[in-house]
Formats: structure tokens, sequence, C-alpha cells
């Protein structure tokens, strides 16, 4: 006997048909006296149906008055998906967010889960009935219904997961699992049993796409395994956990992330004192554009001035190239030079700090491809270098058959 | 400065376009200081497209998961049409059924409205805010919405306005008003300005269709007067209030009433002993049956037996069949005969009591025409003959001439 959490995306319940495959395998899935509580998304397009319609209005942001239309497409899968356990004479009943009380907080649009009260959820699996909870939903302080932005139902189902104390948290998708780097671009990739939240959300910040950070980190506050999985086929995915039992957890580089949206910007002629990072660093801040890698470097001991080279999302380019040419007119640096055909490879590991060599065995691996580092950054478990864009694909293959020679020979 | 609730049907906010119209109109309505609800209904075919979608998982009666399914439409109404208001640059903001405070009871798909709790309504008012709420729906005490079924999109504003004391509830739908008969139907029909809600619920009960009975019974309840009139136009349709203070008031007459769908049974062989009566109707109203006139006849006075003829909605037929043949298998009976060609034509005027000779005008109407009637029943303010369904475009029409030859004239 065990209680799960299941999380089925908008693709998943696409239609009513696929409603009924995901209902059939729940139910063959369920051992006597099992819980189940699942989590779904908005039936395939309705989401973007409803944004178009949106759009009709107004292109202004809508904040709270979109969440309450978009809120609409959860609740109308999740009275189908009610319906349609009870068609095979299951008792099932559907809630909202708010009615499973997922407490939200923060902004309309990409609200946070700052609270669980699943008391209802609980008083409905202790009447034996299957229960179905809106994903990407929260209820706001004063009565509002908002939504969590992207990945908002992996949210929901791993923060419900947490505060019902559930034995598994599971995210059907449409990826089979957590791969050693990205399927699409890499040959010979493995799939793990098993990752760490630790290594989960390392890869996520480096840029594999699979789960959101946040998911990842609602997993670790709770101690809630999360397997994620194919809701296509029955093979066992990949479960997140606090600590890996099974593969791998020896092995000093879990995976390989690559990024190729990383954006190059070299201050140049900055005076040499105390804060002038700050300077750079808080201007940035202010307007939002987070940087990633940051290398310093004094041009001689007798020069007064200094250069500083770090990255951002290329998205954020146009912001920061105003916020730093405002700074150069003032005479606050000398130069900037921007580069956006720059991409970043990583390596990631808990295992790595106990195994030296590992940086050395990357760097070796790019070198025998022909291709040339930029800059190095370091964190206990990763390595990640800069590249230019063009050599991406080339890099993460030739790191990938380094660390994964047996996958590389199948 | 004035409360008003303004309700628009489906087809009033079918698109984002028409939308924009019923915002330009509200605003253009507005004077300095008047406070604004309007109630809306789902899009268009919403409802419809949702019914559909339910259908394709299973065919039986969902429940309270196709109330889940159905709040869906309102609930897009409403975001939809505070964007648009916004975009005008008009501060206006969505409620649910349940958030704006109607609480709901009795059975999902068609529940009553059981109380109003119009805080948060009031509140967002004070704050300069248009109002939109969510018709049709409601909250039940376990936390669920509930729909209210048929017309109850129009119970929401009048109880709304009743519960906050509204100046008036503007229903806003596809006719003008309420007329002296059915235009589709009767030549020569006059709108009246304003009729009692007594005359209103009467013609209603007698087939009138503008108005769902228990939204004229919510306005009579909370003192509210209602006032119906065309979405297309500008013009002034009509009041529903307590009291007539304008034209009519004197008139024995105000309108005419068609039903098409009434059967007629007789029951013949009855024993005629105290109770027989009782024994007919409960074994019917067990079976949901309602039973509109009745007309018991004794034979003669040495006859044991009693005939009973009455009539019931056409659709409840196959159900009234079943129930009184097998009471003539009991015995119970001789003989039923049915007969579902039967139509109703009545008239219904607050002034009928203090004007002598009503019935007699109705039945030389009826006779001039050659219209023969079957069955005539009356109440306070109405008189009611059951004549031939064929009959029935000439009996409305002749009627209405004698009650309202100017309009004939014209």
């Amino acid at each position: 006997m065990a209680l799960y959490v299941k999380k089925f995306g908008g693709s998943s319940v696409a239609t009513p048909e696929k409603m009924l495959n995901i209902a059939n395998r729940v139910l063959r899935d369920r051992k006597p006296g099992d819980k189940i509580v699942i989590v779904v998304s908005a039936m395939g397009d309705t989401t973007d149906d409803l944004l178009d319609l949106a759009s009709q209005v107004s292109s202004v942001n809508h904040g709270r008055e979109m969440d309450m239309l978009l809120a609409t497409g959860e609740q109308m899968s999740i009275a189908l998906m009610a319906m349609t356990f009870k068609k095979l004479g299951v008792p099932a009943i559907s809630l909202t967010g708010p009615q499973a009380g997922i407490i939200a907080g923060g902004a309309y649009g990409k609200a946070t889960i700052d609270d669980v009260k699943p008391d209802r959820v609980l008083r409905e699996l202790e009447e034996g009935k299957i229960v179905i909870v809106a994903g990407f939903q929260g209820l706001m302080p004063n009565g509002d219904v908002a939504t969590l932005g992207r990945g908002g139902s992996d949210a929901t189902a791993v923060a419900l997961a947490g505060a019902m104390h559930a034995d598994m948290c599971e995210i059907f998708t449409d990826v089979d699992g957590i791969y050693s780097a990205d399927p699409r671009h890499v040959k010979g990739c493995v799939k793990m049993k098993e990752i760490t939240n630790t290594e989960m959300l390392e890869m996520a910040r480096l840029g594999a796409g699979v789960m959101q950070p946040r998911s990842v980190e609602l997993g670790m506050k709770y101690h809630i395994p999360i397997h994620v999985r194919s809701t296509f086929t029955d093979e066992e995915g990949t479960i997140i956990r606090e600590v890996c039992t099974m593969d791998g957890k020896n092995e000093a580089v879990r995976g390989v992330a690559q990024d190729a949206h990383a954006a190059r910007i070299a201050v140049l002629g900055l005076r040499n004192i105390p804060g002038v990072a700050y300077m750079v660093f808080s201007a940035l801040a202010e307007d939002n554009i987070t940087v990633d890698m940051i290398v310093q470097s004094v041009r001689n001991s007798n020069d007064d001035k200094t250069d500083i080279i770090f990255t951002i999302e290329d998205t954020d380019l146009p912001d920061a190239k105003r916020v730093l040419e405002q700074m150069r007119d003032e005479g606050k640096l000398e130069e900037v030079i921007y580069d956006d055909d720059t991409a970043k490879v990583s390596v990631v590991g808990a295992g790595m700090l106990g195994t030296p060599g590992v940086a050395a065995r990357m760097f070796g691996a790019l070198g025998r491809a022909g291709v040339n580092i930029d800059i190095v950054s370091t964190s206990e478990i990763s390595i990640s270098c800069l590249i230019l864009r063009k050599d991406l694909d080339k890099a993460v293959q030739a790191i990938h058959d380094e660390f994964f020679p047996a996958a590389k020979a199948e």
C-alpha cells in the first residue's frame, strides 16, 4: 500500500481517448490499497487557444485576468479525467488547485507555491477515490486563482506529494527519463536509473531541459523522490532522489549539459579599484539580467585598468547593451565587445570532488576535437567551458565519448 | 448615483468583438458615480462544445464533474470581459460565482441559490471597479462549484441585485421586452412598459418563455425591479416590478400566453370514493410528473364511478402512460384516453379580478373563431382554455384581437 502522485502533461491528456489510455494505465499499475492522486495540465493546445482569445481582446499583459482565463484549461482536464474514471466504474473526484489546497504567492502568471493544505485531497483519498488535481494553479491569499508559470504542473505534483508524504511523485512526460546528455544532439546517451537532486539541479541550471529547477528544489525540500518517465511506455525512467542507491553513485561525471544560448560580453578598460565589479554587475542586476560565468583579468601590475569578461543569456543581450553603453558614455569603461556566437558545455557529477583529473580529461577531449576553450568556470559538482557555438555539437559529443566510452562503443 | 446589475447572455458575449460592443455600451450608459456589476453567460456555443466533449467520454450523467466542466465556460467569459474593460482603460475585475458569494444548494446541474454573500463584490465596487461575475454557477457547502440549470445566469443577476439592494437588475437578451403575446405567432403584439411580478410569473407558468419563473420569484423576494431589454438596441424594454406605475395598470388583461405542449389525459371509471383523486395524482407525482388543469366529473348520482380529465406536459406522456396503465391493470380504473394534440391558451392580468366579463369575452372570441373549448381553468389572475393544437394560432390571435383592439387596427 502506497501513496502516489502522478502528473500527466498536456500532450498526454490531449483527447478523451488519450485520457482513457491514462486511466487504464493507472488502474493497471495500481496495487490493492494504493492511493492515487493525478495532477493534469490543460489538454493539448487549450492553453495556446486561450492565449489567442486573450490576444484578440488586447495585447497588454493581463495578469490576474489572464490567470482567471488560463485556469479554465486545467479545470476542463480534471473534470473530463474524473468522468473517464467514473465511466470505468472507479470512484474519482476532480479538484481545482485552490480546492486541493495549493496556496500560492508572488505574482500572477508566475506564482510560487507557498504552502499546501491537502486536507480535502486526503479526505477524498480516505473515501477510496482517485483524486484528480488541476496543475499549474493555486489560491492567492485574496481568494483569486493564480497560475504557476512554466513547469507549474510539475511543481503542483511535487508539492502535493511532499505535503502528503507520498511514497513517490511520478512525472509522466514525452521523454522516458534523464539521459547522460541530450539524445537529440549526442549519440550513445545513457539513461540514468537515478540522479541526485543536486546533480539534477545543476544539470537544469546548465541547460538540461527535462525538469524545471524549482520542481527539483521542491523535491529536495520535501524529501520526495521524483520518477521522470514516459507516458507512452511502461519502462522505468529516472528517479531523482537525495542519495543514489544504484548505478552511477561512484561515477565522477553523471551527465553532459549544453546551453546554446550563452552570449559573451567583454568589458574593457575598467578602472582597477575595489568595487568596480560591483558597479558593473549591480547595474545589470537592476535590469534583471542574470550573469553566469565571470572572469576578471588585470592587464599588468603597472596598469590601473582591468577587463571583465562574463556571459549572459543571449535574449538579455539588447538590455545589457543599453546598460553597458550608457556606462561607456559616462566614461566608466573604455570599450564593450559582444559575442552572441558562443555556447556553454558542462560536465556534472556529485562524485567529481573526490575524483582528480576530471577537468583535465574534459579539456583533453575538447582539444583532441579541435575545440578552443574561451572561459572555464567550476562549481562543486560541475565544470563548464565557454566555446564557439558552431563547435557545440562536436564538443558535447567529444566530452560524452570521453566519460561514457562504453556507450560510445555500443 | 445608482447600483446596477446587468446580465448579458451567451449570444451577447459570443466573440471578443461583441464583448467590446457591450463594454462600450455599458460605459456610455454609465453616469458619474454609478456602480456596475455585469453577469455573463458562457460565450456562444461554449457550453454545447463542453457538453460534446463530455459525451465523448461517456453518456452517463456526470453531476458534480459535469458542473466542474461547464463552470469553465462562464469563467472564460468573465476573464475576457474584464480584459476588455481594462483595455479601454477602465478598472474591472472578474469573479467566479463562488468568489462573488453565490451560495448554492440542491442538486448538481440544477442547483438553487440559497444565499448571496456579496462582500467581495461590494469591496471591489468600492474600489471603483466594474465587477464581472460568472452567471449560472455557485458554491456548494462542501466547496464545490455547481451550476444553476436553465435560466441560471438570470437568477445569478437577480439574486446579486437583491443581496446588494441594487436599484435595478437589467437582463439584456435577444428580445426587446415582454409582449402582450408571442410576436412570433401573433400579429399586433404590444410591448409592455411594465408588468407586475405576479403577472409575469403567471405568464411564464402558462408558457411565455422570456424569463424563467425562478428569476421572477427572486425579484419578488428581494423587491428588485427587473428590466428585460435588447442587447442590440438602446430602446427601453419591459420592467418587471411589484406594482406597475404607468401604462396598463388598469387593464384587465395584460397578456395572452400559449403552450403548445399540453397533453390531455382522461381517466375513466374510477371508483367514486374519497381519496380516489389522491391515488391518481400521488402516483403521478412520485414519478415527477406535474399535472396542470384538472376536471373531475361525476357521471350521475346513481353511478359509483367517476372520470378525471387533466393535462400534463407532453414530454411526460410516456411516463404517465406507464403509471396509469399499471393502475388499470390492477383494476383501479377502467380506461385511460390520451390526447397529445391539445394546447392551452391563457389570458393573464392582475386587474381581471375586479373586471367582470373577461372570461365571457375570451370564450366569445374563441367561439367566433370557431375554436372549441375542451377544459377551462382559472386562477386569481388568469383564465386558461384547453383547445386542439391545430387551432392554437387562430385562438391566440382571436383572443389578442379581442383584448388589444388598438394594436389590431394599427
